[in-house]
């Protein structure tokens, strides 16, 4: 199936860049690193997802280390991110339009893996939403920052949507470039909805600290 | 061997419910996340030491990608927690006692299955220990709080305590399941009275900051 | 290859026990921590690079697990530094020294072991470095410091080149004894230059936070 795969590489690779960039950019924003600590922030970040999904899937050594392609694009993104972190803070959104972006294409790109290892559309659907937020919950540990995943409502939920809708194509077989896509761009709309609305879930009642 | 296999099976869920009430309360408690989130870090604390456990030893996917049962209880022990957080958090210790008793599940099936997939006696009580211990860590370390594992003396010892009981019944041929009330039955008890009496190991001596 | 896994050995308990001394003396230093902790915390700094390389070679269970002196040597470690944290204090540059012992085993024996394990010249390079900053980065994420990986250039810069004169004198089939001990040295003095002068790669551009 040299299409899916390639498919699969696309959307592997262009979620590795923008999570490495997303990571560069928190690094030199939030905890002022040298150019070390950007790369290895980035790195982080951009393969964290995969990583952890692989080890899941029992695929070892994980794609990053079987694939040059995924270390030399990480490390690219820290360092555009490195370079152009300057220029780049005027815009007071891009760091999180950025991650939206990453977390868009990993969620599909994690479903589908996940399904090709031969797990069920359940777990495919959970694993997708792994290999989106993996890489963004280490960045936000190594730099002591309680994790997106658990303090926004709307991060983990569109990632689940993204990977459901990927494992929903991909069991009808119409799973391709078109459904990717879509699956990507509905993940990324709802979370870009959450971020510009500051959207979260419902909380649990109140509790009293007398 | 089916009377085994179903004892794990419900160790591994008790244990996992357990852990999963453990850590949606503690995520309603210390940081007031919303249902996305308290449903995250319920399953993180539930299946985070079973998970560590089966890449150690090899058991990939993990029994939770394989086994539907595992995701659910997790889920539904999660959601417990953010529905009751109101009455239980009349209770004080209630979320030492839980965490205590997924503790005592966990050190039992986790040196159980250890042994099961071919590891020495040694190995098998570290990797129950693990078990036990590592959903609470993760809980920890995403919410940023000072492990347990590390500031309790009374946390990892009672877990070892359970698993040599289990490892020893195993070597002895009399492991069902009398030995495996026997062995959670002690850890839970040694932890409840570390709880109870604040109970440390012996600190190193004390060093002067002039 | 008897000479080559004796060496392998060799480098592999060496970096063991610095690193558990390392982590023992940090968490008495920094935490004072109990016994339990201070060997929890010693043997995750030991224990942890290693085990993270061996999930991605693949080699699981991890040789931690399959071979009993790995887990003594770390244990050992970790309980001389409880028991001489006090008298080691006196020396001021102890803790980051040791550390720079650790760093120089590790990234000598990962990246020979990814390489035994099949992985390319880039990959066991990097594989090298992550069993040697590995560690570290597990024991400050659990005492809640940022990882010296992000924070100091001349961490990860010296890990990388001892690790990449390993896997080139072993693709020029010089590697032996004396290889190995040149790449630790060569790790080893760059890290105390960096450590004494605290050194650091270039930052970013300073961005004004008006």
């Amino acid at each position: 199936m040299p299409i899916p795969s390639l498919l699969q590489l696309v959307l592997d690779l262009t979620g590795t860049f923008a999570f490495a960039l997303n990571g560069g950019l928190t690094a030199v924003r939030a905890a002022r690193l040298d150019i070390v600590g950007v790369l290895t922030t980035g790195m982080v970040t951009a393969l964290g997802g995969g990583i952890l999904r692989d080890i899941m899937i029992d695929s070892l050594p994980p794609a990053t280390f079987s694939d040059w392609r995924y270390l030399a694009v990480a490390a690219g993104g820290a360092l555009v991110a490195f370079f152009l972190a300057r220029p780049l803070q005027r815009f007071t959104m891009t760091i999180d339009v950025v991650d939206a972006f990453g977390l868009s294409f990993f969620c599909v790109a994690g479903a589908s893996k996940a399904l090709e290892f031969g797990l069920g559309a359940g777990q495919a659907v959970i694993l997708g939403a792994l290999t989106a937020v993996g890489g963004g919950t280490l960045r936000d540990v190594l730099l002591r920052r309680v994790p997106t995943v658990l303090t926004s409502g709307l991060y983990a939920v569109p990632a689940l949507i993204g990977a459901a809708i990927t494992v929903t194509a991909t069991l009808l077989g119409i799973y391709g470039i078109p459904a990717a896509i879509t699956a990507a761009a509905v993940c990324f709309l709802i979370r870009l909805i959450g971020i510009r609305y500051s959207l979260n879930a419902p909380q649990a009642p109140v509790i009293d600290h007398e």
